[in-house]
């Protein structure tokens, strides 16, 4: 195990925000037991997508969003949480911005099976 | 993967401590790539322990605790996160009550390395 994991380090998650300047940009805020605790601003549409083989958990710090997926769609407020299951096409949408905290495998691909020009690769960490 | 994994709901945190009656007993909110998240009101002091091999997630939803480690303390207050690395010892104290969401691996006891009248096992789905 790396030396960094024994940092014990607290973060304010919404103070963190601050630090994020774009929508659609996931920052890390987190390593637990292999799994990514990022979080994200999202504003308009992004693209449809799936995961494979890892589930994305959403929860909603500020803000709304609606969840779109091929057959049905979620309205997500504050306090709101949800887990894409992997391998589930899903399509975030914020008519305003809205901030979330997602948890997904390390390294796990923004934009899920197709690299675009939104995917981020070398995410902040926080 | 279980037929049960690809329900897709959506639970509001917040809300959901309503259903949790005591202190220190984890209700189980959320599963995702074999994590739980789970939620608990702190109340008084828990007992020293720590979770060999998992690390254990704490995010603030309403109020402050005081996480004491052998060596030193944080004082965490609403949205502020940390993460336990595994095999550390540690100990939450919460003068007033306090909800906190936790992640870590699915199964893994509250009391750590213990067994005693505060283990909770068949944690509570919301």
């Amino acid at each position: 195990m790396p030396e960094i994991r024994k940092e014990i380090r607290k973060l304010n998650i919404p103070a963190a925000f601050d630090r994020v300047a774009e929508p659609w940009s996931p920052h890390i805020a987190a390593h637990v037991n292999g799994q990514e605790v990022r979080i994200a601003k999202l504003l308009g549409s992004f693209d449809w997508h799936r995961h494979d083989g890892v589930d994305e958990l959403f929860f909603v710090i500020k803000g709304e969003f609606t969840m779109r997926f091929r057959d049905r769609e979620i309205a997500m407020g504050e306090g709101d949480m949800i887990v894409v299951p992997a391998n589930v096409d899903h399509m975030p949408v914020a008519d305003e911005e809205c901030w979330v905290m997602a948890v997904e495998s390390a390294g796990t691909r923004n934009t899920g099976e197709k690299i675009t020009e939104r995917t981020k690769t070398d995410l902040p960490v926080l």
